[in-house]
């Protein structure tokens, strides 16, 4: 099971998330960057991810939407800074409840021993929104998102 | 003359700039936000800045290149979330000549009796990524588009 470190330091507009998979690094990247594979694991388990489109090149957009049993939607969009890499991957990231607060993610992927690091770092406009981010669940939603992922590359590597 | 203040506190990776105008804040948006006006006040007098592109709408890209007197070129570009307007521009900002470092930069104009208060918060991926910016002669830069901001304005207000 991967240990996962979310940090959050006090008047930082920033959150830092680091993950170990026990996978290998493109494995990890793929499972990051196919939408096939993304709405099988992002995202809390009661939620039925849609992408709408997903551009992984400079400048690319990529849209999807989160439904509940309820048929609430909700939807987050963003676009790509360089095409995305298991070396780095820059997207903007901004939930359209929310629109005009937009975060800055930066992903890397790094192999040990045949298990993958992955670190991501989210810059926000303010300390505010990344609070806000904290407030609204985040760290329930990246805990379920790794046990689903743990799940998918278990299928992906007996597959 | 603008009062302008430039704020990067350490450990932190923002630039603050805050920056008045002697103009209305429809004017101020215009030279913030049109091309044509743009290369005639962004950046050192000593390059002649060009855009590629330049599409204010969500989603939509701007490049320019800045050239001085040797020929040599600077790229920048970058991406807008949400339709730019005076209530909130929000972009994404890289320099070619170090990919995968990127800023999300959020801008706001505010109206203060004939005049305008133009708000700038730079997020950096680290506050290393911040530091080389203030380093590269950012304030400089900032300086010198100020002053030739003024004569814009003046030019402007008088046509």
């Amino acid at each position: 099971m991967g240990k996962t470190q979310i940090t959050a330091e006090p008047g930082m507009p920033q959150i830092v998330i680091t993950r170990e998979f026990d996978a290998p690094r493109d494995l990890v990247f793929r499972a990051y960057s196919d939408p096939e594979l993304l709405v099988q694991w992002l995202g809390p388990r009661d939620l039925t991810m849609t992408f709408d489109y997903h551009e992984p090149r400079d400048g690319g957009r990529w849209r999807y939407v989160s439904r509940d049993a309820e048929g609430n939607e909700y939807g987050f969009h963003g676009v790509f800074h360089g095409t995305p890499s298991p070396d780095g991957t820059v997207q903007t990231f901004e939930f359209e409840g929310a629109p005009g607060h937009v975060a800055l993610e930066t992903l890397t992927f790094e192999e040990r021993d045949d298990r993958t690091l992955v670190r991501s770092v989210s810059s926000f406009q303010s300390v505010e929104d990344r609070d806000g981010m904290v407030a609204a669940g985040m760290e329930r939603g990246v805990r379920e998102s790794d046990e689903r992922m743990e799940e998918l590359l278990a299928k992906l590597r007996v597959g």
